[in-house]
């Protein structure tokens, strides 16, 4: 049910993206929140505050740049977008916290939870075992407060 | 027309992965192979082959296990795998020639060539602009190859 | 006496960036124009579209978000940010051509060829003697484009 | 006496790899505990299961490709590739659980622990100082947990 | 107050860098412990031998080479060291305690803290958000324990 | 024939590392440059002089430090340094030219060219297949330049 509700927003706040110059600046930020919101679970603004406080364009330029402009594009789809950030994150290996955050918003983004582990092993080939492993760790932590058991997903 | 062919050809071999014990080195081999041809475009093994030469076994992993274990799995689609590895080997950045491997296997497996910029400009978030300027290098050359022109691609 | 025009624009455009939000949008394009054409000399904008021709929104997300909205915040100046940018991408060691650009960039912010040569080969601690090395080369290349012979710079 | 123990399983194990294509599967999985068993400690599998538990076919590709096929060929002694992968973590820095778990395996495998101070110390000249001391840090735990004191071991 | 006398302490052993060849050896460990004391704060071999216990050498060629040799070169000044290192590990991302220790050591060596968030923050650009967050965790611990709120620091 | 001489001279210089402090910057000169001349082939200063021109304290500090000091500890052999040293720069990936410098090195401290395949064809595992795969290519290219032909080699 929640996936379902994800598409649908996404679907409406993706297809508004073209506004003109004008307003570009507040659509850029309430694009942002919005494609936040989905993926970091909502009152995304809060906890960014919390990882910002001494650095609170970081949380701008996140909200603005990162999600309002970048992640936000409708020329490929959030689930997408998501699981390759997952990938991405997995094969650096330097940003535990932000894989976390990323499967989490991957969850929330329509991906399966079987799907984030298909994409994580996935990386044993292309940045060695200990990458995918990590990986996994990772994974594990996020289903348990999630209360995800493998095989018996209800995404 | 060609991405469709892809999705059928995978369906195919996809679906038949469940292989019991006894035959199943032979079965990953052909499904390594399957795979790898889907991605690399036919004739994958002659071509490893100039890769391999003083390493034939590293040949075999690669059909064997990264291909005909890892990336043939069904629980994820290919054109989302390849989108993933297109990803990751942007954000390693220390691979262009496997990178621009893999954008021709992602434009193979049905990927467009706008979700391949898509994905590779995505990567300026979260691995940097210089990591995202030289995949959209890699990009441009196989596009190029491929007499791909942006907004006309016909995937 | 081009470092000290430098220093002018730079003085000139820097502290003229508390803008009012109504016009942020084309502030932040025009300061990043104006730090852009500092780092990477006049005509930066041509310069970036033969990069960015099949990602047109990267040259603008590097014009307008990481030239117009960062690198120009007048908290740090731009010489000590291009001599940490030199530092970065030599560590880094996967992005050479940008590292060149950007010794390009420390050298038109008002670095002396010397102060360049000496952060590079500070990597050596940090990031091993391969990373510096591939750093020198770099270098190299650029003095000799600029004509730069050390110890007979005059910046 | 271990490390005897050690160097006479080996040479067992590692003198019947070339087994006929027919039982291969059957005889990687056997090869693959056989050299986990050396590196991990015996019971290797139910450790593996610890980590691979939403991912139970990493733990199978672990074990049949990545000791069964790679680390346990004959043509490079398991001491040797030991500390080879000793050198590669320490320099990569991103995976420290991986690196302890083989300055753990290098040991079991008849590496000495001055010698694996000596190749983690000369990471400081190719990957630099924070990826040697952090190598550093993994082996004061793991030698700590074995009550080994540098000066008096008696491998 | 702190930061004049780091000045004055710097140019006097700067500026006696130069010491005949015989000596050069006890010169190189007094220039290295003069450096370190600057960056890590008084007593600084005291602390490097908790980290290097196992691996005395190593505390030596940090002590001779990497501050003796390197780093109090006088072709650059400390500060800019400080900064171009803290900007160098926050992009590469894996040796977190070594980055806190220079964002105190670039602290002691007269950058005030918001060049330090600023140089932080820009590594966003060049190595990605991720990289830049958890650069900005590293500070929020440093400025933390020196009881440092930004805005109303006194360097 | 050339091994047993390398073998011999690494005797040689390898037992006289424990000279009093007074020599003892000569002494690291002299090891370093034997330490070079047995990897990089003789005449190691010119050559490195080509790299480091614009660097001249670089080659200092490669050839006191790096094998003066380091690299030429009697603690671990040569070959057993330079196969850790192939293994690191295959996995990291971003110094192809040094890793092609270290293949010749390892074969010219006694490595064979069947072990530094095998060593390459390892990093696979723990750094992913495109490390392992660009590694082969540049071994193929030493081999190559000296006649190597496997299974054929007369090390």
């Amino acid at each position: 049910m929640k996936s379902e509700l994800v598409v649908i927003l996404a679907l409406i706040f993706l297809t508004t993206t073209n506004a003109p110059a004008a307003d570009e600046t507040i659509d850029t930020r309430a694009r942002g929140i919005a494609t936040l919101d989905i993926i970091v679970g909502d009152d995304s603004q809060r906890r960014l505050e919390a990882l910002t406080d001494i650095a609170p364009e970081l949380r701008d330029w996140i909200t603005d740049f990162a999600y309002g402009e970048v992640v936000s594009r409708p020329a490929l789809d959030l689930r997408s977008r998501e699981l390759a950030t997952v990938a991405a994150l997995t094969a650096m290996g330097n940003a535990p916290s932000q894989l976390k955050a990323h499967i989490n918003g991957a969850l929330n983004a329509g991906v399966s939870a079987t799907e984030v582990v298909e994409v994580i092993m996935q990386m044993a080939v292309y940045a060695g075992f200990p990458a995918s492993l990590n990986g996994i760790s990772a994974a594990r932590e996020v289903f348990k407060k999630r209360g995800i058991t493998l095989g018996k997903e209800t995404q």
